[in-house]
């Protein structure tokens, strides 16, 4: 193979002008080189990308070409330089505003290995549980961080942001109380961007939101009662009392809270709190300009099935063995479809383990050090304040201190002065100021403070002078009493050697991009390139607080600009936000438009949304967490949407017809036909058209949205734009609209922008901190290359669906024969013949080094597979000889040579310590097991555990570490 | 375990003032918590820390508290800032100043996942094979791609610089002629400081050194010639006339070239060139100020078994299949001692990897096209100058552009327009300027130096309209015809997703300090921090030229100087260099300085060097490169020097007698207490006293070279403080001394430094750009906490050698029983009893995912064991474990339990092919060959090959990739 790369090679410098930089990025993206893309191309029998564009893409939506991006591209370092230039207006000054969002150390270790490792970066959510243990692992720790601090028993492994866990928990108390209780309480002393947040979601269901003080609500109609825990003007309370009353009324009592606080305050456990959430940013997470960062979400036992997002559970595998796997997955939206209350995919797993190594490495001794000093530090601040003469709250605190002022200008001259200090606080009111500090406070942020709130003078004293006269700690009885985080994990890895080696323990169980091909259809796991994940640890990037003035914020300003123009250029579109934080967020922002849209207009009843059967699990769960009516319409034969159904049910419906979403190409992986007809049935019918983007990598450049005429999308900037997945998120899930929905896009309550939907993520721009990563991406491929990106994601596709026709059976294919950027295999016919099903193929490729395709979505009974333009004919050709071995292994089965159950691949995956037994008890042999084809004993990934039994887990479900207990009896 | 720790954890916060950063370093840099170090200390029968260094360190050395890095010591953020402010000092402009360092781009893929991941950065000497495939094949990239360079057949894993290459090369011709031709020619075209570096080297073995004209040179008395190609001046010729003629003479051909000029020249080897050398720093390793940079080094075959450095080499292993390991070991100062011709030991590894990964990255064409682009840059530069009306050189070039001035102020008025467009080119002579374009050059940078040359205004033509000028590579018949580098790996791993699972399929095979203790004895393999890794790779510290003038290079200078200071502090001394690259490079440099003492005092007579039969093969080697003669001293039976025989000795060469060179404490592990006795005995007999420092980490705090009144000493920065091994090397060997020797330190003729010395290296401060390391550590941890780090060096070993005493015998021990910072096991007893080495032993750890202590250092036989501070008690009981465990194995060998020959130990260590293998005939079971003890199911680090086979290689030496014919045949 190298041999005709080597030769076929040209000199990129004979090209072109040679004073143009060399190394341009999209020889580095894509895998195939131009020798190797032709000899593919021969393969499917066509002779260039053009032509296969043109078999492959409708020729009624071929779209003009790309902007954006710009089409001069220059080197990765050019790009570089452009972004630093872009980064530098941003200023970067202290910020105490709090909200949410705190200052904090991110430990070095922790920063290099794991934020800044694609071994811990690159993978997916952990649906092949088997070579995912070391992910996992973390995850559980987040879980069990968050139910020892918390004081409630089960956690998930993170939600999108503290806000919506702010409305998924309204959800879950409107579920739990059978919908019969639809009014919600907030307190008004919760942060505002969740009340703002909480209130979006509300209104569609028909939840009344009354916000109010939790002492004098009447909580008779309500299914459940937010409180924010400390405050959001930091005064804490005990709120025991208030969750007697609240239970006798059968509301459910729901704390936003901060899990530094909880490391020396009463836990909202022992004060009675049936579900509690909040940002666990403050451990070891940039500001990031609003995110990414994990929400935690915990609940009571009797809650417990009804937890959104996802569940690391404890279960055994194979072999009788502790192994770990996504738990409850059958709560989940791609189950439940429209009955589903949570729409939450993509989550934080990245920032989740960020977190929870944070606490291993500090423990809970080192976070309560930290939590006094802070407490400690805002003590000798409110201290000075009132020495000064300001009226400080006469409240316990923890880290926020609040100040009120006789006027609005008073308040406004401690602000000035406090900036003329770099540092930001937070204008509670007109007429108040809070300021709330963190890790990185020393003793000269104090003296500025003080010089702030003392007409730019210093005073007399100093924070040392002050230390003598205050405890640490001291909130009376609030403090927590109990201890938390015994277990060992969170107690040996203190030093950094020992923590380093726990990462890289941990990081040596999974399988990642580093490593071979994911082909997880629908996932589109792509090179994340390194260079765009350099700017990301910048901190003119990463140590911005999202509620900044924005005259400091002029570098996400540009280029939150730019990525709408270039995101609007590839989708046809005029509008975009940049605020969902995953792709099911933009559904239902992408919805909620429509919706705002039909209201506009005196359509306010329109509240029918038509969905292919084929959708993805999270387009029904978000249609109904908008109180869509969904109405589902079939596929043909050949995979595409039943048109004259769908004309059906439009017509039926054309009173009520809200919507429809679409996925194109097809979740079937075909570029449908008759797509311009079946938006035009929407239209004709009263309805707008979403489309989700997940597919989007088969669209950049060739079509868009826009061209087909839907009239909004979202995008998975997490999937077609290289950020990567982190082994569950972070995502960000852009939507994108024509001027119909344009008024209505997302806005925020704090940070201008958008248009009146109201706020569907606590931060304006949502995870800002890594839109670097996309803006890096485009403008390094430029126009050009992103569409020819696009072109060689189909022609992987069609290269793997070629290479494997004769083996399997591909599902589904275009009228001319071709398959989009993924494809289907069907294994029903196998599992018919022999038993073998989709499991065990995608288990036994695991023996094979490969993580599995996507399984059972969107027939089950297959595996979808969507190789991406980064993979090289290499890898390609590697798992095609995978794919062909594993059917021919089939075959010895279906032909009575192998057993019908004591088999490879219902065996599989065989772990290291499986096939160095002693007791080899298997009709075929070990080296067969293990290396089936030869080039394995040179680089193979193996599984750390043998299949996970999921149905022992869930009957038995268990998602922390270890109880203490457990390892006292060991010991 | 982990419960006692958790129940005596004290808070931080109660120590001190809750205002001081709380998260200080020694904690996260010391293995054992208090709690642990109290428990170890009751296992070896003491109470505290202090009792322990009483008992160990003898009274009279005792020294005062240390200064360095001062007292108050802040938090890891806090030392980060304060680096910051020193690296904003050094202005960086772009340096087109040549000399061998070049402005390169390091491709992001591997900035990251190689030099700043410790998979690649914390690993020693590939020293067992077994576990250290991955960058032993990359090593062997390295040698295949200078070998392809070059032209030679034969190539080395890198040596410290391109000048002490040189140097190098000089004592092989010397060497090669049998010492009879001491004169050794170098053309007064070669880099400057490469000829200082080998007048340094050549006076005191009295080769003489004619630097002249070669056209015109008479080379019959000269053992060798060397030749710059391209010149210093950047001009280019064909040497093939010159090397003939030489060869009648029987004179070597030296070529020190430059990698990136060979893929368009015509190459060394077709010009007959004997041995070839350079720097490969050009191919994606920044100028770091001068270092650390892998030079290369290439002989011709009847050479071969002369080539200095490592060598790695291809062999087989126990079961046949190809394996790496070091070749010609035999070839070591470890065994030909004072034989031997060079002292290098630690080299360039991790910068050879680098150099190596680049040269994957962009592949045979892709080094031609930058190469191409850097050459049409600077034809479009000459032609444009040339229009100016300057006198530009009308010779070939490559990359520099010599242009002559008419007077002094007309080249001064140029340089200074430079520097004011923020460009530094080099002043080659009053009135002469050349201009070396790199990778990095755009044309901006052609455009400003248009300017420059052009009194400050733009030129009427501009880059552009020059281009079409000029043809890329046109330099008659000196372009290169030839091919390379056609191997696969040069040819397949162009993607970044191919380059990054090259990277991680390579460290998954290595262990690392990331997997587990090194506990190699004199290597101190301590955490490297990584927020001492992280200042390293910020553009302030590594884009700086080491020739920029000094009032650029202000962050250096202060560096430099705090380090002097603290180094002196710590070593007791007054002066301090910190130009020598490795510590046998240090050693070198202070016996030179010693030397020129004893000239000084028209002592130059004095050339007997006394050396204790216990020290490292480097020390006699060093000696022998100062002409030295070398008087050996035996060791008692405890291991502590022979003082009457030392005595004797020193008098008997009293009137000649140079010096003494010692090591404290011992190899042997032992804190001498005669150390004072035996310096008088030195002193009073005329001698000086040079201390190896590789054991320092037993000194820092506690006592000190200048202390007991030694005169000079290396310290190995790469051992005490914490600058990773790199896989063996880089390193730094400053050395520190007393008044009398500070007018001898190393000096440099570009950048003023040291006293009189003469270069021991091409930049002034050697590889400064990792100085930074150092100081983090030093500053991070202050005077308690590196006197606490040697205080807990000495408890683990202390604890190991407590813990293992009842199990194996401990060679050697203090008068109170105790050992230094490593001990000795002595496994001879062993041998004898059942014929089991020190090898099987070793190579059995690996089976518990250990890597080997250090074999038969310094005694034959043993391992010694030296487990540092960093590592905490449950590793260090782990390794008991292990040490415990495998002796049981060898006691049932003994017994007559197990066999003789097919035992677990002789058959160690075992890989996963092996164990999962269908046939298994040995008389043990798969699981005791795999899993001796439980844990090690949960994590363990397999080595990828079997026993390798060092007979077998060195008889079929082959140390590049297999050639291009075999994979012909395969494919
Ligand atoms: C077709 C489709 N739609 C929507 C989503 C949801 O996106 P997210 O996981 O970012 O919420 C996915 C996720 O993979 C998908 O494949
Ligand atoms: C005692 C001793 N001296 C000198 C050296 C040489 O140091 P370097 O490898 O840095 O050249 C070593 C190396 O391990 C050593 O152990
Ligand atoms: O994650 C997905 O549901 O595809």
């Amino acid at each position: 193979a190298f041999l005709t790369r080597r030769l076929l090679a040209t000199s990129a410098v004979a090209k072109g002008s040679f004073l143009q930089p060399l190394d341009t990025f999209p020889r580095r993206h894509l895998g195939p080189s131009d020798e190797e893309a032709q000899q593919m191309l021969q393969k499917i029998g066509l002779s260039s990308l053009k032509d296969l564009v043109k078999d492959t893409v409708p020729a009624g939506i071929v779209r003009a070409p790309l902007e954006a991006g710009n089409k001069e591209i220059g080197s990765e370092q050019a790009a570089l330089a452009e972004i630093k230039a872009i980064a530098s207006k941003n200023k970067v000054l202290r910020s105490f505003i709090g909200m949410g969002y705190y200052g904090n150390i991110v430990p070095p270790v922790i920063l290099r290995n794991v934020l800044e490792n694609p071994a811990w970066y690159t993978p997916y959510t952990p649906y092949q549980a088997e070579v995912s243990q070391g992910r996992m692992e973390s995850l559980l720790n987040f879980q069990t961080m968050v139910v020892e601090l918390t004081g409630l028993p089960y956690a998930n492994a993170s939600l999108l942001d503290e806000s919506t866990a702010a409305a998924e928990a309204m959800t879950l108390c409107h579920a739990a109380a059978k919908n019969k209780k639809p009014l919600f309480f907030i307190s008004n002393n919760v942060h505002p961007q969740t009340i703002d947040v909480v209130k979006t979601r509300a209104a569609p269901l028909g939840i009344e939101i009354v916000v109010g003080d939790h002492q004098t609500a009447d909580l008779r109609k309500a299914c459940g009662a937010l409180l924010q825990y400390p405050a959001t003007d930091g005064g804490i309370q005990d709120y025991t009392n208030f969750s007697a009353k609240a239970h006798e009324l059968d509301c459910k009592v729901v704390m936003a809270t901060d899990l530094l606080a909880l490391t020396v305050l009463k836990t909202p456990g022992e004060m009675g709190a049936d579900i509690v959430l909040g940002n666990s940013q403050r451990f070891g997470v940039p500001f990031g300009y609003g995110g990414p960062h994990a929400a935690f979400f915990a609940v009571i036992a009797p809650l417990r099935r009804l937890l959104p997002g996802r569940i690391i559970g404890v279960t055994r595998d194979r072999l009788g063995n502790r192994a770990l796997r996504l738990a409850l997955q059958t709560r989940e939206q791609h189950i439940k479809r429209e009955k589903a209350t949570s729409n939450i995919c993509t989550a934080q797993a990245l920032l989740a383990n960020t977190a929870a190594m944070y606490a291993i490495y500090h423990g809970p001794q080192g976070l309560t050090d930290i939590a006094l000093r802070v407490n400690g530090a805002a003590q000798i601040l409110a201290t000075g304040l009132r020495q000064l003469g300001h009226a400080v709250a006469d409240v316990s605190f923890f880290d926020t201190v609040r100040v009120d002022f006789p006027d609005h200008g008073a308040a406004e001259a401690v602000m000035q002065a406090a900036i003329s200090e770099d540092i930001n606080v937070r204008r509670l009111s007109p007429t108040a100021i809070t300021i709330s500090l963190d890790e990185t406070v020393g003793r000269n942020d104090l003296a500025a403070l003080f010089r702030a709130f003392n007409s730019c003078a210093d005073p007399e004293f100093t924070p040392e002078s002050l230390e003598a006269e205050i405890t640490p700690g001291d909130v009376g009885s609030l403090r927590r009493t109990s201890s938390f985080m015994q277990q060992p994990v969170f107690n040996e890895n203190h030093t950094e050697t020992e923590m380093l080696r726990y990462i890289f323990h941990l990081a040596s169980k999974d399988l990642g991009l580093q490593h071979a091909m994911i082909s997880l259809g629908s996932c589109t796991m792509k090179l994340n390139a390194t260079a765009e994940m350099i700017p990301i640890t910048w901190p003119e990037f990463n140590q911005m607080h999202p509620f900044v003035p924005v005259d400091q914020a002029g570098g996400y300003t540009q280029l939150v600009q730019l990525l709408h123009h270039w995101l609007c250029d590839i989708t046809g579109f005029v509008g975009c936000s940049l605020q969902p934080n995953s792709g099911a967020s933009g559904e239902y922002a992408g919805l909620k438009a429509i919706q705002r849209y039909h209201q506009n207009n005196d359509q306010g009843h329109r509240n029918v949304c038509i969905i292919p059967v084929s959708a993805h699990g999270t387009n029904p769960a978000s249609a109904a967490m908008l109180g869509l009516q969904v109405v589902v319409v079939p596929c043909d034969a050949l995979g595409n949407i039943d048109i004259p159904a769908l004309r059906a049910a439009a017509e039926k419906h054309k009173d009520h017809l809200a919507s429809l979403m679409i996925t194109y190409p097809s979740t079937h992986g075909v570029f449908e036909l008759g797509i311009r007809e079946m938006i035009d049935i929407i239209h004709e019918n009263g309805g707008l058209v979403y489309m989700d983007g997940a597919n989007m990598n088969a669209q950049v450049g060739l079509t868009s949205p826009g061209e087909m005429g839907a009239d909004v999308c979202h995008l998975n900037l997490h999937k077609t734009f290289c950020i990567p997945h982190g082994g569950g998120g972070p995502g960000v899930g852009p939507i994108c609209c024509n001027e119909k929905l344009l008024p209505f896009l997302p806005s925020h309550s704090i940070i201008p922008c958008g248009g009146d939907m109201g706020a569907v993520a606590g931060a304006p721009f949502g995870s800002a901190g890594i839109l670097p990563i996309s803006w890096m991406y485009i403008r390094m491929m430029g126009g050009d290359g992103l569409t020819k990106a696009t072109q060689t994601a189909i022609l992987n596709a069609n290269y793997l669906a070629a290479s494997l026709k004769d083996h399997y059976k591909i599902l589904y294919k275009g009228n001319t024969g071709r398959v989009a950027h993924e494809f289907i295999i069907d294994l029903r016919g196998i599992k018919t013949s022999c038993g073998i099903s989709e499991t065990d193929i995608a288990k036994r490729l695991i023996d094979y080094g490969f993580h599995a395709p996507t399984m059972s979505f969107p027939v089950s009974g297959t595996l979808m597979v969507e190789p991406t333009e980064s993979e090289s004919k290499e890898e390609l050709d590697r798992f095609v000889e995978a794919m062909v071995t594993i059917r021919a292994e089939i075959t010895a089965i279906e032909e009575g040579r192998a057993d019908k159950n004591n088999n490879v691949l219902k065996n599989a995956p065989h772990t290291m310590a499986d096939v160095s037994a002693d007791v080899w008890d298997h009709p075929y042999s070990r080296e067969e097991a293990a290396y089936p084809v030869p080039a394995l004993r040179l680089r193979k990934q193996w599984p750390t555990v043998a299949r996970a039994d999921d149905v022992y887990g869930d009957r038995n479900l268990f998602c922390t570490c270890d109880p203490i207990e457990v390892y006292m009896e060991q010991s």
